[in-house]
């Protein structure tokens, strides 16, 4: 499969082919330095979540503004970061399948590697295959903190499984993953605080009860985009995961958000207009299978009016309030819905700076395994 | 980046890594098969539509049964379907970008190709991009027969497309294109059928227009999976080009269809249960980036009683009536909500027969400039 860049460094955007991912750079690098600023200045670790990248490059970027390592949800994505020089990565997941743990076990060959559990099997597992690797994996236990997806409730069976793990020298009990996935796209300021108070206290009794029993969590990581300030001030988390900052997208546009998160837009989806059948209504060639529409349909950026009406597999329809905005040919941005299912579209980033392509990054989009 | 299938040929199916992309091959074949028997039978050509597989060996297979050739929507799905060794591909969209124009000429070196207008600017530039080459392109003229998206209404501006076509040796007027896209979801079979009558007769509009001036329309070329049989008994369509019926998926299956179209779920999303956090409750390893949820949830295939709840990146929640139905690396299949934009996540198809593995087939996802 041809998997060439749609762009070539120095290219004027408008000469880049469409559909394309762009990332305005000035945008982009804003948003690493704010994130990385204001959990520095906090005192907290940063450990972006890689999973809406899913590219090397840019792991490398904002590792080297400070961050600890990033996170990832998949093992193959995994294999991709540390395959492009990423040394610390842990996977902010459950991995149960057999040869996925041998795999993630021998990815620690090269890098630190950290996994959640919330099945106390599945520890002996991986117990198992770092021993047999000769390698040491770190372990958080995932806990339930209100996402109501994996993990394990904030109760005295944390100290089973924090046994458990350290009965394997090959296994590196590190602290708990405590992350409220469903707070992020809460609108109001107040009531993801309320959340993420909740899920705070939950994080806050899964350490304590582990503290009662002598187990001390020298990690407590969480937090997304809409909520890293909250738990930042919570004072039980110390380690950060947001992911959606780089870039951000519609759906986080929606949310009432802290003056603190000041994060801009850097992320477009770069689409021309293929076919104008009506003075109010252009088609543009990004549809469905180069955004996502699962939080909605993308924003029109800088075209007040404009409205992206309907996607189809291969058209996005937009409606125009005034006659003749627009022309056949012509390239727009969108602003995407969700960034990060519609960053797996895409094999390349372009990095525009002064309307022009400066950088191409690769993605490593389809690692899903 | 890697790109390995999850898979490998002689494994058993559940040894197959998740998420993969599954096909049942007897449903598929019983699809195939179905669909050619039937157009055949009436008397049309069959063009079947390439973007729901992007997979040239799907694509020859549909012509090894008779099919004229293939359609799909983009110049980068057009490379892929002819370097896999496909003679024949109709592009149904308009191909607008300078650059596209003249890949699309290039490619008609090696296949026959065809494109659809709905500009008359834009057949100039077709014209002179296949002089250029020293190749002939098939055009069609897009006519609006009420998808409202692309196309030119059926007007008597339709002799001026086709004056502008014959005025270049370079392209060949083949007919037009009348697809009713917003009537292959229409759930009653009565309901579906208004529309298509409606759009069939915009379609005989046209054609009369051209033959009055004395132009024939060798092709009249439309239908989806869902009105296929509509268009056929239309009388005015001689090509139809139907994508998903080698499929299916779950919104095909809430439409209502007729006894000739009974074609079998063949696509599965293949997905292993990575958390049990509740009796009644398991996460599943295929969310947003593997499996498209714009036409809504998938289904849990076999399980009645199971719901796929709610999807994030990398998670499906699936909630079940019956507590512990299901246990912890337990594989389950998914009927993909929309068939075509989930068939674009993936770099394989994973060909399953008698629960093993039979063949591998390369997607060229991603192919969507």
């Amino acid at each position: 499969m041809d998997h060439s860049p749609p762009a070539e460094v120095g290219m004027k955007l408008e000469e880049v082919d469409t559909p394309a991912l762009l990332v305005d750079l000035d945008a982009f690098e804003h948003n690493l330095d704010l994130m990385a600023k204001t959990v520095r200045t906090a005192g907290l670790r940063l450990r972006p979540h890689a999973k809406t990248h899913k590219c090397a490059p840019i792991a490398l970027q904002q590792m080297a503004r400070g961050a600890v390592g990033v996170c990832c949800q998949k093992v193959s994505e995994a294999e991709a970061l540390v395959a492009g020089g990423v040394t610390d990565v842990l996977v902010t997941n459950e991995i149960v399948d057999p040869r996925k743990i041998v795999r993630l076990a021998k990815l620690a060959h090269d890098a630190r590697i950290g996994v959640c559990v919330d099945d106390l099997n599945i520890v002996e597992q991986l117990g198992k295959a770092a021993r047999a690797q000769k390698v040491v994996l770190d372990i958080y236990i995932e806990v339930d903190v209100g996402g109501e997806r994996c993990g394990v409730p904030p109760n005295e069976r944390l100290i089973e499984y924090s046994a458990r793990i350290a009965a394997f020298e090959s296994l590196r009990f590190r602290g708990i993953h405590a992350y409220q996935g469903r707070a992020q796209h809460i609108r109001s300021i107040e009531d993801r605080g309320r959340a993420i108070a909740d899920s705070t206290s939950k994080a806050r009794m899964a350490v304590e009860i582990l503290a009662r029993a002598g187990i001390t969590c020298e990690v407590v990581t969480g937090g997304g985009t809409g909520t890293y300030d909250l738990e930042m001030q919570g004072g039980i988390y110390n380690e950060l995961q947001p992911g959606s900052y780089i870039f951000m997208d519609a759906d986080y546009s929606r949310n009432e958000l802290s003056k603190a998160s000041a994060f801009q837009q850097s992320l477009f989806i770069y689409t021309q207009i293929m076919s104008v059948p009506a003075p109010q209504m252009v088609v543009v060639d990004a549809g469905l299978k180069a955004l996502s529409v699962d939080s909605g349909m993308p924003l029109v950026h800088e075209a007040p009016g404009v409205v992206y009406e309907r996607a189809s597999d291969d058209h996005g329809v937009l409606l125009s309030k005034q006659a003749r905005q627009f022309h056949l040919g012509q390239k727009l941005k969108l602003v995407p819905g969700h960034c990060d299912p519609t960053v797996n579209l895409y094999d390349w980033f372009v990095g525009i700076r002064h309307e022009r392509v400066e950088v191409l990054w690769p993605i490593a989009r389809g690692t899903i395994s």
